[in-house]
């Protein structure tokens, strides 16, 4: 029997708040076996680059990267956000160990080319898409008694470093980490989970498929950014990720939210 | 017979220009044997606090860190400089892994208490001083096939992060990583080695016993900031360090520059 992985993904909001970020790390340390925590910084990074006179420009809520935004997620995400969180998780008895993609070379990306959108092209700089996860590196971490916390950077190998979504980050690192774990991915954010009415928390879907959410987005009760999460989630249990879950951050037990499960026609 | 490894130390002058990074970073990947690999950043610290609007208040070449200057060192060491040479690293080839001391709990510190000066009282604010490396966690990196870049920050392990001379850093890493490797500390700086005469690149001193330092004292030859650096080397060799060697960051390969040797009565 593998061993057992539990990867949280959160977002920049929950590490950024003094008194959320506590309340998650106590939470995480208390989830049982191996675990890995991936970490966004967006509103930081927003907030740093204004004092720095740099103007934040986003598209389709990705941010455009250009050489200046790069350092300063560089700093952002991969020294204060990230160093923040491990000091935490030390000072909690986790070995906590903070990774960007480029660290022991984790994750690896291609940098993204400019793309078409009507009639403009947008060049998001220096954005990567992830291409590859090193599991074996990482299980050598993590089987060495560490747990990784990692930021939302990765490289190309060629000596860049490149800003990447954390959510990608996270599921292609479940994906990975499958093969040797059995893993569970956890999706926290500021909702109890999949909502069936935005407007109600205790509307909370628990659990779907591949076929209820084709289902679900037909008759439009799943639409906008969830769409890609559930996609992504789908994806990552089709590669044999044990469980996803999206859950609230303040639920991140693996018992609340909704489980996003193999389809099991 | 113990694995060689060499600890290479470079100041923030060196890792934060480009076409020296360059040359740096080839000369480090050519070492023999596991390589560590610790920096500094103070400059860049310096520019980006005055961006942000912060001054930087200096006290005998020490940085006064108070919690806006801490955030500084921590985005701009743990993140920037730190992940900018990883990346490049990866490009060459060689497996870096970027670490403050409160990654895998690497490196412990105790904040510096206020210390009375004259008739003041001097803050450093959030600076450590070296307690405790862990030898056996750092082993398990480098034995993993990894190279670790130090960043010079620690953690007190009450979750804090702590400004902390990377000199220090490096020292107190040879020491503790000498009961498992066959360590050669270099530190890397401006200079050629210790010079005879300051005026003079070519006066080079080629070794350094306690016996010779103590004499080169008396008659005024080595004096100022030399002096800690030396002490300092001395200390590293007694405690079990191979080789000390003090040296141009232009010729890290060993066999330049000044070595400190172990008391040979």
């Amino acid at each position: 029997m593998k061993q057992r992985l539990t990867i949280v993904k959160v977002g920049g909001a929950v590490v950024e708040d003094d008194a959320q970020l506590t309340q998650l790390l106590a939470d995480f340390t208390a989830i049982d076996g191996a675990k890995v925590l991936v970490h966004g910084g967006g509103r930081r990074a927003t907030a740093v680059a204004a004092q720095l006179g740099i103007e934040t420009h986003m598209v389709e809520g990705r941010r455009i990267t250009d050489e200046e935004m790069l350092r300063v997620v560089t700093m952002v995400y991969g020294g204060l956000v990230n160093k923040t969180v491990v000091a935490r998780l030390q000072a909690l008895g986790a070995n906590a160990i903070g990774l960007t993609g480029a660290d022991a070379g984790i994750i690896r990306s291609d940098r993204r080319p400019p793309v078409k959108k009507d009639d403009a092209v947008i060049d998001y700089g220096f954005v990567g898409d992830v291409r590859q996860v090193d599991a074996t590196m990482l299980a050598r971490l993590i089987d060495g008694g560490m747990m990784p916390v990692i930021a939302p950077l990765t490289h190309d190998g060629q000596g860049h470093i490149l800003n990447t979504n954390a959510d990608t980050m996270a599921s292609e690192t479940a994906k990975a980490l499958a093969a040797h774990y059995d893993v569970t991915l956890i999706f926290a954010f500021e909702k109890p989970g999949v909502l069936r009415d935005a407007d109600d928390d205790t509307s909370v879907i628990p659990v779907i498929d591949r076929q209820s959410f084709e289902a679900y987005r037909a008759d439009g009760t799943i639409s906008g950014g969830m769409l890609p999460k559930i996609e992504n989630a789908l994806r990552a249990v089709d590669a044999g990720v044990a469980r996803v879950v999206i859950t609230s951050a303040t639920a991140i037990d693996g018992e609340h939210g909704t489980v996003i499960s193999k389809t099991t026609n």
